[in-house]
């Protein structure tokens, strides 16, 4: 049993990013942009709108208020910036979900928001409280890292995440992006990592052992030319080696 | 019985606004900028806890997305991004209060947002639609206003406004700013009107005339030089007229 | 002769929107985005260099401040805050300009200041009075507008514009989008009417009648998802017509 | 011979910040904030001609784009986003001086970006070619910084700064201000300093030795509650000492 997630509700204004009706036929779970780093209210809207139309269980996104660098710049924000930014943009996105008669499911912090959180115990808490202040009780982070301490620690539930298109090093860390090989090529490719996981707890890592991973959902990235492809192929293989790909909530 | 309601959580950032500290002393009910037009995370968290606080019951001020205008700019938004924006905005609100065990209990709209839902019918209909949809069962409006039929037409609590420190014309408008007397000079002059709206349910109007002015809240500028002053000697005022100056659930 | 000119650098953040690049091979001038409804200082950089490099004449496109809205939706802006906008903007291109060792050769208002600007007499009096402050000289503008009428007046070079794929009505205005036959609908038509109005100077109307448009650069839209091909279709023709089409300062 | 800087143009919209007319009165050269980190084209407009009336040397500063961090908070920039941020805040602020019949005289980076140019030669060096290409040949930095070799290697005046009312440490770098006593005191303590400064080319380090400082401007701190006090206060006391204060280029 595993969650696929990716991320939608990226467009802005006149802008055009990534093909969410299409995404949601593959994915279980949705990971949808709150308007500070991707995202407006009108594309929420209609974001959460198809994600409840086709059962997708909706996640909050928040990421830095930094639209001009889409959230993948680090900025130096205290965890008391942290907490308030995150429960505005979960609120926000709560707003809209009950407005369709659901609510916010999980929440998965964007960009350097996301890797800050996993490396620095104060980001991490600060997420994890504003969270739940918001409603929110599931939290998807790496697996070992300090937000699914803080997760824990807090009481809320840590939905840990793997990437079916990122290389693994042997101490199951994620190869960075500037050394070769950092990034799985074809869509079969990660279809075949994504089903060592789900069905196998493992993968094979950068110099060809084969290590344990533990993971309740699987990422799928949005915003990649071959993110649709890519989510299709790894639905199907997944779905012939007979695992049940479905929500966070089940899962867990 | 009358409600006096002000703005507040209009700083941003480094740069301060107003003194919601002191207004809140005065004042019954506060109107919380949302981020789009003045606020920001941190600002809005710090003035829920005070509302929280003192007592002070809590209304959404949602704005149009114009930082450089402080939303007093006519923007031509259409009602569906009405709808979106305010929904937005109100449910990032929304999140400080239930984080504060409270709950946002009115919306009014800011600036040129509340002057466009006061006139165009479809304008305030996506206003009143977005705050029930966030959980807001009160709107404050200009008495005969778009925006009070629609509360009332889809079963909202119209809350009816007047203005401390504005003159009106004799069919019960306001003075248009660009004429002479339009605005009240003194804090003693607003006090008084005040307490004829309060006490005797009319004002004085430019012509001289008394007519009938019937509304359930006072406003008290929040961002003028002489707010904290002027809220100070309305509510003395009132105070000693003996009226109840009380927050709008109980008014209405 | 006639121009053509394109819209270019909409582009932002992670944003991609129109290609330039293709664009730039059948236009003449581009009018580029300045960080207000679109574009950002990386984009301007970017675009600038490929038109440097192709020899196509740069115009600074300056919008109001609304990026979630493309600067399309119209703000009551007053000619003060006009100037300052249009100065600011055009100033930054002017610098992206100078290092590439070019200038800013004519200004085009984007979008609803486009609009306001045309109909405007104060609102043309201060995007002309902020193009010759930052030293450009040639306004682009619709034949008999108060944008042309106020380029003229303070000695500027009004550049008047035709529109290839709007339809227009027999007094000489663009059809209003909202009815129909606004648009032509085949790059082919579009090319036929750029014909007629470099070569005849003139158009046929929605009524079926022919007017004279006298204009010196004929509008491709940049945004449009038939831009490049339509771009090409007119370039085409208009060389086979045997029309030189060459940039603003030759035109005029 | 010394300069005096102060920071202004700092407000934004509705918000003001600082007293630029005051301080104005003390110091010789301004730094001009233009538009990312705070100001807005009203405001560049009004400081520049409020300079221009003043005699004031007007400096660029341009910061990251984070008006709610206040261009304080780091951000992961690369040089390639410095250099087109700074040459189009530098370009804009460029605009509004050519419109009054002046220039901008030097150029000194704002808050993170200062920090972040001071030690990277990388950020270093896109700074001082952006400011090179928006024609500024002057560049504000502490001594010894990355940012002064930069601005020397390529040929442009390097105008060394040291701070009135901060203190130092034995090895002639800022006391940091998480430390007790990062700060003087008193107006006085900083004029006294200042003089030091002017005079002697020395101060007295946190340990109470005397080491050497050669700068030829001092900063005045304009967004400091009692900015226009100090400032006051070290003109008067450098000018009852004999020293000639004035703007940059005569220092150098």
């Amino acid at each position: 049993m595993i969650d696929m997630n990716g991320d939608g509700g990226e467009s802005f204004g006149a802008y055009e990013l990534g093909n969410d009706e299409q995404l949601m036929r593959s994915i279980t779970s949705i990971n949808i942009a709150c308007g500070f780093h991707a995202g407006d209210p009108q594309v929420m809207k209609r974001t959460v709108e198809l994600a409840a139309a086709t059962d997708t269980a909706i996640g909050a996104h928040p990421g830095f208020q930094d639209l001009a660098g889409f959230g993948r710049r680090m900025m130096a924000v205290s965890p008391e910036e942290i907490y308030a930014l995150v429960l505005y943009q979960t609120g926000a996105l709560q707003a809209f979900c009950r407005a369709n008669g659901t609510h916010v499911r999980h929440l998965k912090p964007h960009g350097a928001l996301y890797h800050h959180a996993a490396a620095d115990e104060y980001a991490a808490e600060a997420v994890v409280r504003a969270a739940e202040a918001a409603g929110v009780h599931a939290i998807f982070a790496p697996p070992g890292s300090q937000l699914e301490k803080a997760a824990m620690a807090q009481g809320l539930t840590a939905v840990r995440e793997a990437f079916a298109d990122r290389r693994y090093e042997p101490d199951g860390t994620l190869r960075p992006r500037t050394k070769q090989g950092a990034l799985l090529e074809s869509a079969e490719e990660a279809a075949v990592q994504a089903e060592d996981i789900a069905l196998r707890r493992q993968v094979t890592a950068s110099d060809g052992r084969i290590i344990k991973l533990e993971v309740e959902t699987i990422c799928v990235h949005g915003d990649s030319r071959h993110a649709v492809e890519t989510a299709q192929a790894i639905r199907y293989r997944l779905e012939q080696a007979g695992v049940n790909v479905t929500a966070p909530e089940a899962v867990v």
